[in-house]
């Protein structure tokens, strides 16, 4: 696999939306290069640019994370055939056949969802979660009286004295947008309508004859995918459920990559918005398809994301967010039309976005509070949504602290050689047998493991295509278990002698833990960029300990699609988290989405979470003296009985070798 | 001059903007007809088709208030100099040379303004009148607090604290829009900022640095002409005026019309609403251009209109306003932001849009009635604003009353066989000589009297084109005066022997009141027209004094341009209005812009108007059984010194010829 330092006469090629890249010889074809990288692209014809299945569209732009320029330059001119295939129609302009278009310099290329063999699999998903019935909107039966020339009331004033006489509503507005209909709609329905009131203060739907039903829809727009639940405002009920990778994946896999990207391309801030919005609105007309339901129906929305998500949504200028002091355009709840945000619903829909509490923690993590509402406990809490970055809340009833500790991406199979995102293909199990060395995984989209009989049938044509974040730390884990990782985390090279799946690569070894194509290997800088994420985490969490000065944790919640797959004991050997008792660590599954649909669903619940924000105590890693200290302590991979007791009583662990990282963690303890 | 009853072989025309019209042979030239009618068409060439000015635009639609269906296609085709002129540039798409198109059925023609001579004189001015300031805008100059780590509060947020800090401003709100400005306005400013508050709730501006000047704009929406007065928020100064045409009269002269062609022209409503909102912003950009100042600091605009006006304003559908019960959509005050309704405005910018009363009476008496506070005073004041409707306000501090009369659009020059509006060549004021029955006149665009030395040489080319309003009332006044016109309206036949001025035309009679081309005629329809008019005005005046229960009023406001202008002797003696000291009667100017400007100026005036109008007596004629009757008892022209005492003190009455309408009311006082 061609990886390693930069080769004059190779280039770097990266591909949406799998986040796979590697670095080819100049002339090798698009087609070649995903192949050998696993990236999934279709093609028919094998390479004979006649079937338009493996069409690419390479990205223009300065990508400077990746210290890459691409262009479209960067790749060959157009061969015949792809002249050929824009003039029938079959290669789409700006697209190359990707057997054709051969790499000339960096290249960044997006491969749309047509040209996948399999789309993503997008793991957020709807969890029932009870949550008190208390929506925003609510439904009202009423008769207006007709029109007469004694008593010349406007029709939006005879409406209101029938809200009033009927129900008790008094001092309602009204949108000009939907009195511009009113007129018409009153007359059609014989003076019967049914009216939509908002907060009690604002009629925002009103339809000829008896309604019984409306619906919003919670959204969680993530860095990678953007998922949306329709829910019935009556009842609670999830009608259906949609998501999708975030397309401005193109534009930079991490947060950061998509800040730049806007700071370096004058409309990209724009690009990035249009695509955001344009990508929910899909989901919401997908998910009003799949529920059967009438568009004008659906009338609230409310929006959770990370403070860059956040801002690109909403059209605020990511750019502050992207260095020091990290400064939010706003850190209040916002409220506006769902056009606004141009979503195809009713002029009378409105969509409420969650407060971001700080540059780095956003209304995601307001979500995840208030579907985790630690402030109703007494035992202390430690609740660690892990992205990009983590997002760590801390406390009880008493206090509430909150921090985001810089992980980097490495927990989303991202700066790992053969890393990638969970998907199908990727692994996400390990096993390494302390004796034999020899390792068993499970991948996604298949049952079995890789010893079980039947395994490779089970699996599709592609195989086995990388290894994803748990798939990671579990093998890391297992290697540190088994011995082959040592406390400071390197690979033992006296262990080639035990295995031939040990092997040196230079001065350095690997382990291989899958010989198919492409090869897997966990080689030593993957072991140092989880090292440098778990440090990152667990140090976070201890700046919060010491603030809140408590030496140990009740519970701890794991948040995020991370936090629902990985193992917790392995977590633990890697000194990821604090200890805990087992029992006592769960996932909090999609909390930030469970958040989104609680406001959905409680208008209480949004007063509640604007107030608890306003407490929260915010932590700043960046500039705490004492966290570059933990996080240095943290690097080692942790194994005492004293750091770690409650780990000691699930698991064996190797025999301690004393390291002086560990003990000057112990000696903060 | 070609009027009459309909002929198989003529064709009705009808030119915008001027209202004129007439039925001309089939084969006519669109020019021949203007001519004739004296419609202002540019012409350089005479009629070869080659310079291009005499371009009109044909109008398609259904006209049902004048029976009429236009279609270009009821001219003749296009000449070869037309079809060469649209080759060369010089006609435009769907335009015809009026010297080349040829009448072949009903036609309504719009001469754009360009190709007009004189364009047409807008009354409508600014006049001074005391107003209290108290602006819904205020700005606010703030340092605020740079960003940083230790406390990550948002921009928005550091922003609202430094107000409350500096000006004890709390809980305000802010525009996504202006939200998406915030971060580099910010930044830009080295944190200095001024910032614009609305009603001490919104923020609606940020600039960088100091400001002390913002603006807004009174807006009164015609139905024949716009004006709008651009003012300096912090003096209430007028910067600047401009009006225009409405230039929703090529769809319709009167409302009705207008209303009418809405309900037979699916898109019509959106035609009208478009045309009016694109009229007023072009004066907004004049008069920002005239006053030389930024766009971004004009933040407030009032606008005040009928209901119909009203209605197509704000898109709403004025068809209800067509039939009884002339149902409004709203009668409340609306705000809205100023680009809802189009206007190329700073998106902070709003528009407040006074309350209407009623379906015949809208925003445009509030604003009456707040430029004369009748609630003020203990005198009964009556106020009249005389447009195609009159409305009429009666009563003072304890009781108002309002309705609104049917008088037709006759006072306007309407329907009446020389009529037109107010313009340059329109005969505005006439006196007639009682022993020689010779008149004089004055025409608009001109000093001298007719019978004044140089008065020919003093008119441009176009001449005399007609009489108006004001003309109208005071010929028909003085054709009674000198015993022409009988107390029953009839044009006395008798008098021929006297003057060769009164002729026979057929079975009734008619006065030349002018000889050049066109001559101009008051005939019998024309004093029948006027005494169906001024019967409606008196009898609605008399129905509010009947409800009220007085016998007189203690002052009367003519509001209006036709109040501006009109002499109110000649009103009295026709019977117009009622008895009233004559130094008790005034012109109340244009009341409705003063209205609109105060509503500008101050937010207080917002909440009395407001108030006021909800406790405003709403009188409908229309159902009144009383009204009818007065209506009929009105329609003979007074003399009596028992009905008109006050009048008897200043002008010469005829002598009492004993009729039984002049009884019949006096049995009514």
């Amino acid at each position: 696999m061609p990886t390693g330092t930069p080769d004059a006469k190779k280039a770097l090629i990266l591909f949406n939306p799998s986040g796979k890249r590697g670095r080819f010889p100049l002339g090798t074809t698009v087609l070649q290069a995903a192949r050998e990288l696993g990236v999934d692209i279709d093609s028919m014809c094998g390479g004979r640019a006649c079937c338009g299945r493996c069409q690419v569209e390479p990205l223009e732009g300065t990508f400077a994370r990746e210290g890459m320029i691409s262009s479209p330059a960067h790749l060959g001119d157009l061969s015949e055939t792809e002249h050929s295939g824009l003039s029938i129609g079959i290669l789409r302009d700006g697209n190359r056949f990707s057997c054709q278009a051969k790499i000339m310099g960096d290249v960044r290329i997006d491969v749309p969802p047509d040209s996948q063999i399999h789309q993503q699999v997008v793991r957020k998903e709807y969890e029932a979660h009870p949550i008190e019935l208390d929506p925003v909107i609510r439904l009202y039966f009423t008769r207006v009286s007709e029109p007469d020339l004694e008593h010349p009331d406007g029709d939006l004033q005879r409406l209101k004295q029938a809200l009033e006489r009927d129900w008790g509503l008094s001092g309602l507005d009204i949108d000009l947008s939907l009195l511009q209909t009113l007129q018409s709609t009153l007359r059609e329905s014989d003076w019967q309508v049914t009216v939509a009131v908002r907060d009690e203060t604002r009629i925002v739907a009103v339809w000829a004859g008896l309604k019984d039903q409306i619906y919003g829809a919670a959204v969680d727009v993530g860095s990678t995918t953007i998922a949306v639940h329709l829910c019935d405002l009556s009842s609670g009920e999830v009608m259906a459920s949609a998501g999708a990778m975030n397309p401005q994946i193109r534009y930079g896999e991490d947060l950061m990559s998509r800040v730049s990207y806007t700071m370096l391309n004058p409309e990209g801030a724009g690009q990035l918005t249009t695509l955001v919005r344009s990508a929910i609105n899909k989901l919401l007309m997908s998910v009003i398809e799949q529920a059967n339901i009438d568009t004008s129906h659906v009338l609230e929305l409310t929006l959770v994301g990370n403070p860059v998500m956040h801002h690109l949504l909403l059209g605020l200028d990511p750019t502050p967010l992207g260095s020091s002091p990290f400064t939010l355009a706003t850190d209040q709840a916002i409220e506006i039309t769902a056009r606004t945000l141009d979503f195809d619903l009713a002029a009378g829909a409105r969509a409420y976005i969650l407060p971001c509490i700080a540059g780095h923690i956003g209304a995601d993590t307001a979500a995840v509070l208030l579907a985790e509402t630690p402030w109703d406990l007494d035992e202390i809490s430690l609740i660690i949504d892990v992205g990009t970055n983590a997002e760590i809340i801390l406390g009880n009833h008493e206090r509430l602290l909150v921090a985001s500790s810089p992980t980097g991406p490495a927990f989303e199979g991202a700066q790992i050689s053969n890393g990638q995102r969970a998907a199908p293909g990727a692994i996400e199990r390990v096993r390494i047998n302390p004796e034999t060395l020899e390792p068993r995984f499970k991948v996604i989209g298949g049952e079995l493991w890789s010893d079980d009989p039947g395994f490779e049938g089970e699996l599709d044509a592609q195989g086995v295509t990388g290894i994803c974040g748990s798939g990671i730390i579990e093998a890391i884990a297992c290697m540190y278990l088994a011995g082959i990782i040592r406390s400071d985390g390197v690979i033992n090279g006296a262990m080639t002698n035990r295995s031939p799946r040990i092997e040196a690569s230079g001065r350095t070894f690997f382990y291989l833990l899958h010989s198919g194509k492409p090869e897997i290997r966990i080689d030593q800088s993957d072991v140092r960029a989880i090292q440098l994420a778990k440090a990152a985490l667990y140090a976070g969490a201890r700046l919060l300990m010491d603030r809140l000065g408590v030496d140990k944790v009740d519970r701890i919640r794991l948040a995020g699609a991370f936090g629902s797959h990985i193992d917790v004991k392995y977590a633990m050997v890697l000194g990821m988290i604090p200890d805990c008792a087992l029992e006592q660590v769960s996932s909090a599954n999609n909390a930030a989405g469970t958040g989104a649909r609680i406001a959905l669903l409680s208008k209480s619940s949004r007063r509640e979470i604007e107030n608890r924000v306003r407490n929260v105590e915010r932590v700043e890693t960046a500039i705490d003296e004492s966290f570059q200290k933990l996080f240095v302590d943290a690097l080692a991979i942790p194994h005492a009985t004293q750091a770690f007791p409650m780990l000691s009583r699930v698991i064996t662990l190797p025999p301690v070798s004393g390291n002086h990282t560990k003990r000057k963690r112990r000696s903060n303890d």
